[in-house]
């Protein structure tokens, strides 16, 4: 049992059965299980419960006839909304990242619902007297409707975002965590410089600052251990190859 | 002119006009304009942009035959991928949150390529390969694939996340002045894969691994323009050695 368990995503009205799939989709991919609708589109609904690849989520989704009932277990009740001109609206009205703050203290101790309008209308006046508080997700004024299952997933991403995920393992997923150490970085320096002033690179006359600024762009790599053995083996080939071809 | 102009969205052999059709619908929620398509499924391609509603940004999306052309006037350039046992990436990977503060310092600057791959597939270590680096969306690990318009969504919303709020981020540290363009870099990297086959560093039968390999480590040094140019100096100067010894 985790926090995630109290959340309830509330979808209210949904007319197309795409976007109740879509939906559940998104909490699936962020661990939110719980998934209830109201006075969905009857056929909608059913087409989404078997449509091919429907996660046991939609399995389990719980059907309402009216928002109350489908709230009724919970502490907290919040709306969603888009940008856009909305100066009917009578709640308050928090930015995304600040509500969800406030939904994620309430998660700990009980059931929350966040509910998600229809794709055409949104959530009405007279469902959002449901609700405690709206949420807005930042998009652009100019657009005034967003696509049902990424308004979900937008909203549930803010809410397990920074948690604590263990990073997967990769071959070489990694930040340069084995920097090279300076001796490995200097013997290639000397590399790099006996292979360029072998090619004619290296300019009698400014030898010590050609060798400077390669010492200094070679620092600026920021090289891990594994990339200097790497490039070691490039230069040795090319020092040989340059040895070689003069004596052919 | 926003910093969001500068953002591109690079959709990766998509699959699904619907999928087109809704990256384009986050990407106009959220205000980004740039969007490119590499090797789609003509059709689906075709099929998206026909379709009703389709945003003036779909009917300006550009479309390459590769990724090095689509991102070719890019500084940085990130692959997305979501949580999951994937032990052959090759990448640093970050969180996305923290991927995101260093794209939107890059966004000040010059162009950035943000890289979703196919639905099904996501980026193969070859697509990915033309990456600096790749950021993880944080699903559940057991759900392996995310809606391809829900990830463009919760990325792009990450982007806009507490816009108007951030304070200006400092400069701080060395900060690499002029990051490279990509074209510069896949140059840089054509020549050091040429100095090596000249060299026989590179294995008939493995060259295609060796020149992926190579691509990755040159996007790992991050360089700056200034070091490009640099490196494309010494690289044709030994290059032109290498033809020159071998004629004497």
């Amino acid at each position: 049992m985790t926090d995630l368990d109290n959340l309830r995503v509330v979808l209210v009205a949904t007319r197309n059965p795409l976007n109740i799939g879509a939906a559940a989709r998104a909490m699936s991919n962020f661990g939110v299980r719980r998934l209830r609708v109201v006075n969905p589109y009857d056929a909608a609904f059913r087409e989404a419960r078997s449509a091919v690849g429907a996660s046991g989520l939609l399995a389990k989704a719980e059907q309402y006839d009216g928002i109350a009932e489908a709230v009724a277990d919970c502490k907290l009740v919040v709306g969603t909304t888009v940008a856009g001109p909305r100066r009917d609206l009578q709640h308050p009205l928090h930015r995304l990242e600040d509500g969800v703050r406030a939904i994620k203290r309430q998660l700990k101790t009980g059931p929350v619902a966040l509910l998600f309008g229809s794709e055409r209308y949104g959530l009405s006046n007279q469902d959002l007297s449901h609700c405690q508080w709206v949420m807005r997700i930042p998009t652009r004024e100019e657009h005034g409707s967003m696509n049902l299952g990424q308004a979900v997933a937008v909203c549930l991403y803010e809410v397990v975002r920074g948690r604590k995920t263990a990073p997967p393992k990769t071959a070489r997923g990694r930040e340069k965590k084995t920097p090279a150490k300076s001796r490995e970085i200097e013997r290639l320096t000397q590399h790099l410089f006996q292979v360029l002033d072998a090619s004619g690179y290296v300019k009698p006359r400014a030898a010590a600052a050609t060798e400077e600024n390669l010492r200094r762009m070679i620092r600026r790599m920021q090289l891990d251990a594994e990339d200097t053995v790497m490039w070691l083996g490039i230069l040795r080939q090319i020092a040989w190859k340059l040895r070689t071809s003069g004596n052919d």
